[in-house]
């Protein structure tokens, strides 16, 4: 077997054998196949596609060249949870200690953000103190003790899958469905939970672009994780629109408290429910959906939700009290009466990037308080100059640039427009197969 | 501009802008894009195809990334020949010096050989002497006096090939019309000659397997060449069979001279004609076909043509008496009776490869009198027990190898098959495109 005769059989758009697809994998991972034939191979599969046996091989693959953590010591149902990114998404902060609440394991490990905002690391980052680098043995005492933590991804798992991601980034081979789905699952695969809980983005501020894609996406996702002998489930979800009100670290962070007091946003709410009850269900402790989210809604209502937050807060060593205020610079006001049609994902997160909320290269330095708050959502109604969004920031100049992409984020128009879905509908494995259950019913706002 | 936003057009299949194609190629020329962008480039252009319009960039931006000869202080018309290989591919050794008595100059380089048999310059090294690094001014007095050279290309031309085709040999991306085109003409535009005449070759022998392939190629090729200003024809021949009877480096040399002499096969010496008459009529000398060939046979008739064979081994250094003897070590005898129907060229050409007639990498040493002699050719009546081939090695251990490639190479039948034409037809350009002119009534044999 030779790597010249596995890109011939690519390029031809033939299925590669298990065989191949493991040769290809460990010998770039042990440094055998030069990055040159790597990305030939990653356009060539970009191009003529992988089939879902070849994803689910590639995974595995990735999977094993590196290490996998081991949660067998600890009791219950854990469940890992990934989102495939979006603006103003905070979902883990709350759903963490959600489900924790009811019982229910959460063992994440998160990254940090390159892009308009920070990742989940980064945001906690934003309470003086907080840890997120821990031991591995502390770690799992947390998750023993509270039932849940969450920390910096640092160990060596799926270290192909890092390498090649490196790759695809400088070779426009990013995109592609099943480069995706493998990338995610390799990782997910290796940090050892019982189940793995998806919320895949479509729109605007996301990778996937439409529902359809986001579909597509779920379906290998799901695929992938039952046949490497993972429980599995995907919620696709809109990202048309920031999700909650806050953009920016600290400010998610302060969002995202809010929400687990029953407070705040009622997309986010809404969102972190639905989660929240597919999670519980996974768990295999109820299995009437109506009967789960109520015990959820529950946790909230009694404080036990928020509790755990702050327990958490507390073993991982931060302390809330000590954030300090954000510096509202400047605020941006309705230039006409109306009512908020659109709110584009895009330019909010543009403007919190300008602020100082995320990173533009790896090295950039974050400013944990800066960021877009939001004012009202799609469908409010607003006066002339009513106050719209907050702008948060310690850079003069990032004002001016931050106004003018707000101006091109909110669409004010006359007339109220029914309000799109944000959850378009749930993947599950059924029968040896990815199985589409659309949402009915549950509408933003 | 960034090779990223190139990649990502290419692999959207849009066609890249003469600047794009620039960048690419000179950046990666100095170094400044690495290998596995320009890779995975190649990948996305083998796969989503490259533009008439992006081919003939491509061609001069590798072009430019080197030296170009000057050849200006030569008077006459100036022709270079290439063929894009077969195996017992002689014609060079015949065709320049057959079109040097006819007054076209032709200032060849040549290169090595890697694979099934040696290339003209390796075919002329196993003359005793022969010189094929002469330095360049020296070259140029052999032009001026005698009208042809032959030298080894050592200069720094296109080297943007050079390093791209290194790339493309080890990520399964050669054999693709617009790369093959490309590397072909960016040398041979480099090379300073005012016409160019390809022998560009189909069949199980040759890189294109069908006419049709060939065909193809052909158009591009006279078409980069025309548009960057040189007269460019192209023959299409076939590559079924061996060409002539010789195929190995000092018995093609001793094969070449005899088609020189007007005696050997019919089938070396019809290509050897055909090819001069096209060099004759791109010189302007001449303009009608029928006149520019009876004049080449002349010049073969009278001497001539071999006399300026002997001037240029002369003058490049070679002692053809010296030539050692081949030495026969077997030979392979036919195993019924019947009328050889097919010599299939691959199997012989691995034959001459065991004998040591050829590279299988760069750095083997090559045994000049090694290779294998046909006795009879398509068409040909036999009977048991005659001898179909010799087999010319001093390694003892490929003799038993050849036996069994030559078995498999001849199909001896009852009945005698209508010859197919060895001459598929030629391909040159007129108001602004290549146009195809097909052979009608030169058959092999």
């Amino acid at each position: 077997m030779n790597m010249y005769d596995i890109l011939l059989k690519k390029r031809e758009g033939e299925e590669l054998s298990a065989e191949e697809i493991s040769f290809f994998v460990q010998g770039f991972s042990r440094g055998e196949i030069p990055d040159y034939q790597a990305s030939a191979f990653l356009m060539a599969a970009f191009l003529k596609g992988l089939s879902s046996k070849e994803t689910v091989e590639l995974t595995q693959q990735m999977l094993l060249s590196g290490d996998s953590l081991d949660l067998s010591e600890i009791e219950g149902f854990k469940l890992d949870k990934h989102s495939t990114g979006g603006v103003g998404d905070k979902t883990s902060l709350v759903l963490a200690p959600l489900l924790a609440s009811a019982n229910v394991i959460v063992p994440k490990l998160s990254g940090r953000g390159l892009g308009h905002t920070g990742g989940t690391i980064d945001k906690l980052e934003s309470i003086p103190g907080f840890q997120t680098d821990l031991p591995m043995e502390r770690f799992l005492e947390q998750l023993q003790k509270i039932g849940f933590g969450i920390l910096g991804a640092s160990a060596n798992l799926a270290p192909a899958d890092k390498a090649l991601y490196a790759l695809r980034d400088v070779t426009a081979t990013v995109d592609h469905p099943s480069l995706i789905a493998s990338s995610i699952m390799s990782k997910k695969l290796a940090a050892g939970a019982d189940g793995i809980l998806l919320d895949v983005k479509y729109g605007e501020g996301a990778f996937m672009k439409t529902p359809e894609e986001a579909l597509l996406l779920s379906k290998m996702l799901v695929e992938i994780g039952e046949k490497s002998g993972k429980k599995t489930r995907a919620l696709i979800s809109s990202m048309e629109a920031p999700l909650g009100k806050a953009v920016g670290n600290s400010l998610e962070v302060r969002e995202a408290m809010d929400a687990l007091k029953g407070e705040g946003p009622t997309d986010l709410q809404e969102l972190c429910l639905t989660l929240a009850t597919q999670g519980l269900l996974m768990s295999g402790q109820m299995s009437e959906e109506e009967k789960a989210r109520h015990l959820l809604v529950e946790k909230i209502r009694s404080g036990a939700a928020f509790e755990k937050f702050l327990q958490f807060v507390r073993e991982q060593g931060g302390d809330l009290d000590a954030m300090p205020k954000e510096k509202e610079a400047a605020v941006f006001r309705a230039p006409q009466s109306g009512v908020v049609r659109r709110i584009h994902a895009l330019p909010v997160a543009r403007a919190a990037l300008s602020c100082g909320a995320g990173r533009r290269k790896k090295t950039d330095a974050i400013d944990p308080g800066a960021g877009i708050l939001l004012h009202v959502q799609e469908g409010d109604r607003v006066e002339t100059g009513d106050i719209l969004a907050g702008i948060y920031t310690h850079r003069e100049e990032a004002v001016s640039e931050a106004q003018a992409l707000l101006k091109d984020s909110f669409v004010i128009a006359d007339t109220v427009a029914l309000p799109s879905p944000m959850i378009y509908g749930t993947v599950y494995y059924e029968k040896g197969e990815s199985v589409f259950s659309p949402m009915k019913g549950k509408i933003n706002g």
